[in-house]
């Protein structure tokens, strides 16, 4: 099944697929393996770690022979230097989130380069529309990790969007198959963005602690903290850490985080915050980012023949 | 176009969209032009105003001779002989919510009624089907209104139910036009059921003010509230007062609705608490309600056209 969208053909990917840019977690290998199953891996910055970054995007030249991009999370690059990294190192896709649009977007495009703008909001996707990006990625606050906190979720925001802007959107926030895709595309989108199925997948680095804790949890089963600030707002996975900052608050959001690595990839999910999205109540096993893909398109097509039979 | 789902065969409408049972507002007036317009409309009862609500069922019969339904809000009904009023009218259709389904199904069921029960999660989807509900209709975190504290969005909501039950679901929270339905029924729903855009149609009894602030909002102007309790959760529009509470939180929920009559038919909407969905972003006009179901109705068979010529 071909399904050409303005997304395939800017990225010149098979399926249009993005993964979310997990900090510590989108490395060569999980990338390497969205991008050969045909969507578009990513790897992250939001770490910091940016030695380790620039050695992972090189990793990557060696894993796959398909595109694969990086995200640039404004709010934890320090290192301005990333950006002139990139570009060197013939990336011809980035991302960028969690800062204004305004800031790289001028610099990415005069390098030629495909620039889409993570935003939670109508008023930040006019924004990065008028930055010159190619595309958006909407996110609805459904989905993990860092959030605006004015959530609004992607039913509401994609259609709102799409119906605002030219450039192309991807729908991220719920995503997990091809019903859900779907919905995405009927709404407008022209991809999807998957996070909390891809971080369930069995070639994510992540603790299996992690994975099986996803695989049973109910859509229920996390929290949005930090709504009224300081620092930004998010969604995690449910547990004692997240349910009491959900009900005392905390004044540091950034503390709280604690020992990422033990959480990520010791397993210890009390020892952090695992960001995770509500979309976790339907993921119910573990399998390869290839088999993910391959059911979400079928799944995709059976939906569209399904709804144009009956309409 | 005809759109033929079980919801539709069951309930003998025209179009698979059900009108909110909005208190105090879905009313004769309202839910006529909803029938009339070949959608499924409901007179409410969580004002708790029974002897009004009565006469307005008995209205209905002198407005409409298309099918309507009665919503039961458990919480909100202390005279329990409502039910077999419902029953002693001919009503067909009960939406039951806002409490047990096993408390009044067996007895509405027995009397050949079709009951479907308004969910926010899957536990209470499973409950319903085990107290032998007909349909659910399976409300999103975005919609207004009373809310679970625990809120999952329409986009993972929807299909996480739809996979584990037989019975049909109808979609709810971020559903306004064809699109929103068109991605609905992509996840799986046979009907949806719209609360804001309703609110905001032209037969609506509302004051003008709420209307026009509709119009205005951003998909980011609504606040959820009371999130720990004590009373329910609920999602309304930003003002003030409910700027306040969110920032504050408040011991008595009910209270904070003081003028209800003030805020919803005397156009001050500070004077309590205006129950509003997400959805109000995406709401540009005020439209009458069958110009509002024309409109869903050919952009759901385009959307679907769309997206079949795409696969």
């Amino acid at each position: 099944m071909a399904l050409k969208t303005r997304v395939t053909e800017m990225l010149g990917i098979e399926k249009p697929i993005i993964q979310a840019a997990m900090g510590w977690i989108a490395r060569s290998h999980l990338s390497s393996a969205v991008s050969n199953a045909g969507g578009m891996g990513i790897i992250e910055t939001s770490s910091g770690e940016l030695d380790a970054v620039r050695d992972e995007i090189l990793k990557m030249r060696q894993l796959t022979d398909k595109p694969f991009g990086v995200n640039v999370a404004q709010a934890f690059v320090r290192d301005p230097g990333i950006i002139q990294f990139v570009i060197d190192q013939g990336i011809r896709f980035v991302t960028t989130s969690a800062g204004d649009p305004m800031k790289y977007t001028g610099m990415l495009k005069e390098a030629g380069l495909t620039v889409f703008h993570v935003v939670p909001s109508l008023a930040g996707a006019l924004r990065a529309v008028e930055a010159g990006v190619d595309g958006l990625i909407v996110e609805g606050g459904e989905g993990g990790g860092f959030k605006n906190p004015k959530d609004v979720s992607t039913m509401v925001l994609v259609p709102q969007v799409v119906e605002a802007v030219d450039v192309p959107v991807v729908a991220a926030g719920g995503i997990m198959d091809g019903r859900t895709m779907a919905a995405a595309f009927a709404l407008g989108a022209e991809g999807v963005l998957m996070g909390t199925r891809i971080l369930s997948s069995a070639e994510c680095p992540v603790h299996d602690n992690w994975k099986r804790a996803i695989v049973e949890a109910d859509a229920t089963d996390t929290v949005f903290l930090n709504r009224s600030g300081p620092g930004p707002a998010l969604r995690a996975l449910r547990t004692d850490r997240t349910t009491r900052i959900e009900k005392d608050g905390t004044a540091n959001i950034f503390g709280e985080f604690a020992d990422t690595q033990a959480v990520y990839f010791g397993g210890d999910l009390e020892a952090g915050i695992a960001l995770t999205g509500q979309v976790a109540g339907r993921i119910r096993e573990v399998k390869p980012v290839a088999q993910i893909f391959d059911e979400t398109m079928a799944e995709y097509e059976a939906t569209v023949a399904r709804m144009a039979r009956a309409a």
